[in-house]
């Protein structure tokens, strides 16, 4: 039989005490012995709980630290401290470690993985990235043999179901938000969310991964979808994409990569325009295996427990030789600046002669050629004006921008969007 | 460092030793130690080989079987004998076995995974189903707190590929047929992709792990796609359908299974019609995780070898616990005449009156009830006939189709093909 301590009994700390109750039998059978639930730390113990979880509550985490009957600690309270420090301490002494921390993971990995190597346990953090969703797993062993050219995702349900919000019914931005939050698909304070930092830190971890090269969230260069209008939504269908928050990270050089979390205008054919609604997806791009993608529901109660669980199952199995952090190498996050893209630009300027002429002298003086310009939308006398350019450089296309917003008869850039170009392998949809 | 015998250098055996060769250094960092392939089964020492094999053949399997120096053997000959008989002895020997051999899994994987556990190693098969896409780990793994209550994959890239051209390209099938074993995407006798067995034991193998209970080929109904003609290519799309050979298995009962292989209308924005060409999927449901999808490329040299090479990765890192078969339960599969679906028929008739009534009341009489009816297409006084029922048990349409043949107006049954629920979760496309 192993015992685990749970720390944390909030929404994945209940499902995973349910689902350990309500699959026993089909776990027990699977990993050839009981899981029992020793005890559960909470901080409030006069709160209505699951009934599984009578007689188990505590207020002390060194109940569960210092227990030497318990063998896993699954750490579900979230946030850096104390999830970090109990973390620390279950490994020095010597218990295996489930998390679903991604905060503490994507910081603090390395230092928690020399910890648990050190003291011959495991920290496992599937429930980390994409909820029930599994890719650690799959990366770290099933694509062991690869050499991982590129990963995309679509890793933040709340800003996914937005879009499709967005994209499907028409609402715009303000309303599909309120929706997301009427159904519990986003915090009241949903900045963490909207602004891309959540799927920053599971590109962070899973990027770690990919490339064995320690990134963490400061790294990535990050843009929320806050500024997405319905135009622009509107726009992109127009073109044949789709608007979707993308977390990509690759390789640019021998020792280099790219990191971004940006909303990215894809193909409609593209294998994560699909990805709709809260549905999360990871597409690894590996020099063996080719494409892979893996698709689920990236977050909520059961099917992060599902991962949760699974973790715990294998940290009981797991023998002598585990599978540490394989961050051996050091590579190079490029600055953003130097990443290369295709961007749509939507801007509203006077409808006059002579201006679009200006701005396209400002893309001209800085190398940028452009794929289409669209003018539509003249109101009174100013039109709306919608430019998609060729691959160049965000550096030069920030440096165009800030001369066209200083044009006299430029109103305002109202949005730009970086533009994915076409991958149509293995998807139907709008056929190339 | 591991020592490794390869057996069988065909493309598979190929890749494999190339990418243990090329991705050496990545493979021996995230191993911890070095992968030394030190002998290669052949046949036919005269035959041209990749260079690396220099050295290490020979025709003797004793050579590896019987050498204490190799950990591990990698059956990559095919076929049923003597590669059951050569994996037997390994596992005898004590020797971890990793294979792609789809044939010999499905049908003595429970002799050989009792012999596995007996001797205490380890019997990996990843390569067996979906090529380099994980699947088997995943679910035995990532997915081992899950009760799974329906599998439903496209698992073979020949019947997929030609599907596509058909869908896409508007070819017959026989032209689709010939470009894809002119692409090397169908051998030159394709009957076993073709008529669905290849699929069959992938799914065999799959639905024994998902449902824990020993699931083998000759337990699968088997339709392939022999009698698919561009008329239901057609038709299939006009009602937002789009034709894909699936193969499927769930829970109809407490201790009963469905497996099915046969072509099935998916509806456009079903995950699954979304994969297209040589790529397979896989969806899964269970009951915690919910709905949970992996694609990638079924086959080729070299994602088969990504799959494989994991797995020698595997077998040198598991310690002692390791996960054995897990088919402790003995579920039935149920006679496919009771298998519900929708089904749509064509068939051809005599443009007269009372056909339809005749051929309306046959289904009547079977408790079959009528979705939908068109007539087309009247070439001369022979008219075409497009049906869909409700969602009716497989014998039921059986008789009323022998019935219909019976009738003096009916030309001929064109052909018969399952229609699935719309399941429109998770992806794009046509909005419900």
């Amino acid at each position: 039989m192993i015992n685990i301590g749970i720390m944390g009994l909030g929404t994945v700390g209940t499902g995973v005490v349910e689902l350990l109750e309500n699959n026993r039998h089909v776990i027990a059978q699977r990993l050839g012995e009981e899981v029992n639930v020793k005890k559960i730390l909470v901080r409030d113990l006069s709160k209505k709980r699951t009934p599984y979880a009578e007689g188990k509550l505590t207020l002390s985490a060194d109940d569960i630290l210092e227990d030497a009957e318990i063998d896993v600690v699954v750490e579900l309270m979230g946030g850096e401290e104390p999830a970090k420090s109990y973390i620390k301490k279950a490994l020095q002494n010597k218990k295996h470690v489930v998390t679903a921390n991604k905060e503490v993971i994507s910081k603090h990995g390395k230092e928690l993985f020399e910890l648990a190597e050190k003291s011959g346990v495991s920290l496992l953090f599937e429930a980390s990235v994409g909820g029930g969703i599994p890719i650690i797993r799959p990366m770290k062993q099933c694509l062991a043999a690869n050499r991982i050219l590129k990963i995309s995702g679509i890793l933040n349900g709340t800003t996914n179901y937005i879009l499709t919000q967005m994209q499907e019914k028409e609402r715009n931005f303000e309303e599909a938000l309120r929706e997301a939050q009427r159904l519990g698909y986003a915090e009241s304070d949903p900045s963490d969310d909207i602004k891309g930092f959540d799927a920053a830190r599971k590109l962070a971890i899973i990027s770690s991964i990919a490339f064995n090269t320690r990134i963490t969230p400061d790294k990535v260069y990050v843009e929320g979808i806050e500024r997405i209008e319905l135009e622009d939504i509107k726009y992109a269908g127009e073109l044949g994409y789709i608007i979707k928050l993308v977390a990509s990270a690759r390789k640019v050089g021998e020792r280099e990569i790219e990191a971004i979390v940006a909303p990215v205008m894809l193909k409609q054919n593209h294998p994560l325009s699909a990805v709709r609604d809260v549905y999360n997806a990871i597409l690894v791009e590996g020099d063996a295996v080719g494409k892979v993608m893996f698709f689920g529901q990236g977050a909520g109660k059961m099917p992060t427990a599902s991962a949760v669980v699974a973790d715990i199952m294998d940290a009981a199995r797991e023998g002598r030789r585990r599978i540490y952090c394989t961050c051996y190498d050091e590579l190079k996050v490029i600055d953003v600046g130097s990443s290369t893209s295709r961007f749509y630009i939507r801007l509203k300027a006077k409808d006059k002669p002579g201006v679009l002429s200006k701005i396209s002298g400002a893309f001209g003086r800085n190398d940028i050629s452009l794929h289409m310009v669209i003018q539509k939308d003249v109101k009174g006398d100013v039109a709306e004006i919608v430019m998609v350019t060729h691959q160049v450089p965000f550096r030069n296309l920030q440096k165009a921008l800030d001369e066209i917003k200083d044009l006299q008869d430029v109103e305002n850039v109202a949005n730009v969007v970086r533009v994915e170009e076409a991958a149509s392998d293995g998807v139907h949809g709008n056929h190339q």
